[in-house]
């Protein structure tokens, strides 16, 4: 498995310079394009790890399924999808075009910006500060304590340049697909997007949506399925259906240059990072990764 | 005169039943769903009245006709319209669907609320306070200072309900269609929106839009033939074409239920209020008065 | 008049090379890139002719504006606009998107393709080769026998190829939009854009249009005020509010690149060929040559 | 396991008087508005019934899963996704804005009428009836010649009124995404809705899906993977994502009501039949049904 491990990322690292690290957000700017890191927990436990794996990374969109899972715990399988929809779209990630064409005005999905600002929204606490810090405890406990912190730069560089979220949350409030105070529901989106780990967090993070239900910690079996779908089916911005295709895995991807893969079938959860995207905001070289990966290891679970 | 007007407004009273005040803004929902009203001053320069002319209701859109003026007089044809294009466009007066959907990411015009915004941020001052002065000289220049007030209470409600054009704000900031602070062109904008007068002013304005340059106040021949020609091609939301058709003067409505209506080859400038809506946010019984109007004095321009 | 003319075409012929000639129906490709002509009818029934004047060329869209006067006169305004709408779009002229998102299922204009075909759908006639005699004869009437012909090779040529308006032909009668044989309607429009005459036969066409309803032949007041209506709101494709702001008379294009413009206030007829084109279908040397004539002799009508 | 069946039919044959029958093929219109049926082959290859199984009814949409198999046998991987994009959509399956609004030019994926449309075209063949040969022996190899027929009824009905499909056909060949004649692209894409089977016969196509690529007849694994991935991601409309939380396995409808599901984990495959769809397509007592079953089998694949 490491020598796999080092032969993919070995082969893939020269896709790195088709890519472009993510510019929109000043900090991410800055992320290193060439890097390339890889760790995979098997069904074992066992944790290998190849490339750059010292990097640390915010989660970006990553953050979006364990926003759901929580939204999900507090607020049940209704109170969450009378507000959002089920559906995968073709747009990308950023579009507000559905939002005015679409009679039900609700966004179409929690894996798209839309859908995940409203799922954010229905986090439960008294207070921002209170709100994240439940969703930050929730991936602390899932992904272990040392290997998630919080990076007030990304925070703090999100919430300057964030104009597309924040029309997006204006947008939602009009419509009625989202109440409170619009500042307060993107400060807590940014705060989560900013949430940090590293590949051995991701991959710790993915194997836990890979095992069954009472694993540790215990989440509960509809939580888990749901997580699962809607990563498959909507995990990878407007080339989900592509991915499902060439990889066949439940993934998500984020901005930062992060994959989070999960095998259930092999209990296996894979983390993948670098920082050079597609157009489509994906990893370039990850998803490279992933497919080669799963064609070796026989993961899709078709 | 006297006659046909009281005749018309007569006619068409009833009309009122079948429209909607704009509830969208609270403010707004309080005005008097019945009331019809009308001014028109003829070549001759001689007013006349008709119905309720006693009430006084906001600008709302029609402040886009003078915001436009004055950032031309700022920046200059191209400056204006480099930023904002020049084509009518189908889609409601709040889409911001083409923003997404068309290549040059530059609003459609300056008549829809996405234009409008873009045109206001263009007016020059080192304030809101000192930009919004300069517009509320200009527009009172132009009617006559007994007849032009700022509706505080409309300007607050506007404030606090602005969802949709804080969204358009925001999403015009990260398509670097305006730059600047996103509030302060929307307080900006809210501001001018919220420029109070009644039938009188509404057809001084209206009027002075049918001279020519050298009538007083003096206005750059250029400026007012851009004017003439935006309200005739987008004036009226996206029953333009329609009104084109069945009045075929250059007009500019607000969801006050104000109308300005300029008639160039008669020198004549007409205001009609009449609070009550059609479902493309204009006003039901305004629209029928000025094409009864239109067909009795043979207005239309072709 | 004359040594303002040929100034004007000197100036914008270079302009023809940054054009490029309509590709899409293979006749249309075989026009003369480089050539420009003009021809003017004064107020007085004068003709002036500058620049390449001998070419004859197919009206494709021009035809349009009087498809829609003889289906006026055949159905009346409701029969013709409780189909079709009246407003302007920033869409493209061969664009279908309208037709699904609007709710109405109506094309928006007569002066989109869309709009067109379901206008040419309303001329009376008991067999296509009855309802084209009836068009080619009206038009026939207005610019006189011996300017217009029929081009079979550009007809078949359309035929062969127009898969773009066969395709809004059959979603057309899918929403209820037309009723009838879509081929034998699409072999109406095809034959009406074969239509073909020189710059005098255009010029006559649009000095008609710039007369009364009196004038020979006479037209009804109703017909003629709407078609000059639609070429100023609709009649340049989607550059027509520019083509307001910038020339300000009502004109109508082709792809072949001619413009018929028309000048009420001046009883002026103007027609301009020249094939190369804008990226939006207008023919580039001939705006231009529109735009500075307007400005020379003040034809805007605002 | 029947006892099970006989329940969930019981408890869901309500449900079809809230669905209606499709209307805009006629020969559909007559279908059994209250009919349900269901054929379930387990692991072991033992089949079971429940409901109206006697029916008769054609494959429409279920269709497109083979025709895709059979196009990617013919052209491969490359062959196809050159063309066909591998995407979900939350538009319409009769959509057609995507086409026109996406830079692609490409149709989204093969389960959406316009992807459909295009995969058939590459069925390869000298004429029409040879490529509908081909693909008819392709599925009686796969259900049992005796399960499956082809209704001359409904083909003729789908031809004399398939006006949004030839929209479809004629755009696509405008945008180079199919060659060739269009009415006999068509005609082939008609036929091969047309095709007729009962549950048993889609149960049995549903269970071959289930099995690996060795069992009878064989498949290509990887054509075998992609079918289920499809079906997985776009095979409900613009119900997909709903479908895949409910219910969680690979399932393709069609408007005759018919639901084909395979469950691979199990390999099982399942055949429902009830004529009365949702207003996305989607048989309403249908979807019902699987979740219901897939709720007390644990069929999710997640």
């Amino acid at each position: 498995m490491q020598a796999t491990l080092e032969a993919i990322i070995a082969q893939n690292r020269a896709l790195t310079a088709q890519g472009r690290v993510a510019t929109y957000i000043p900090e991410l700017a800055m992320s290193d394009a060439d890097a390339i890191g890889i760790c995979l927990i098997d069904g074992e436990g066992k944790t290998y790890l190849a490339g750059d794996t010292d990097i640390r990374f915010t989660l970006q969109s990553v953050s979006k399924v364990f926003a759901l899972m929580l939204a999900l715990e507090d607020q049940g399988f209704d109170g969450v999808f009378d507000r959002i929809g089920m559906e995968p779209t073709g747009d990308a990630f950023n579009s507000i075009v559905k939002l005015e064409t679409f009679s039900s005005l609700r966004p179409l999905n929690p894996m798209i910006n839309a859908g995940a600002i409203a799922t954010t929204a229905l986090i439960k606490g008294n207070s921002v500060a209170e709100r994240f810090e439940r969703l930050y405890s929730y991936i602390k406990a899932i992904a272990g304590n040392e290997r998630i912190r919080f990076n007030e730069r990304v925070y703090k560089s999100e919430k300057a340049t964030g104009d597309r979220n924040r029309a997006i949350g204006y947008f939602l409030r009009d419509v009625g697909a989202i109440d409170g105070d619009v500042e307060e529901v993107l400060d807590l989106y940014f705060r989560q997007c900013s949430i940090e780990t590293d590949v051995v967090g991701l991959a710790t993070l993915a194997r836990r949506l890979a095992l069954g239900p009472d694993a540790e910690p215990q989440l509960s079996p509809e939580v888990l399925r749901i997580a699962r779908t809607f990563m498959y089916t909507c995990g990878m911005y407007n080339a989900t259906g592509e991915f499902a295709v060439k990889v066949g895995i439940p993934a998500k991807s984020g901005v930062s240059g992060a994959i989070m893969a999960t095998a259930p079938r092999q209990q296996m959860g894979i983390g993948v990072i670098a920082p050079a995207l597609d157009e489509k905001g994906n990893s370039i070289a990850g998803v490279q990764v992933l497919a080669d990966l799963s064609r070796r290891l026989h993961l899709s679970i078709f």
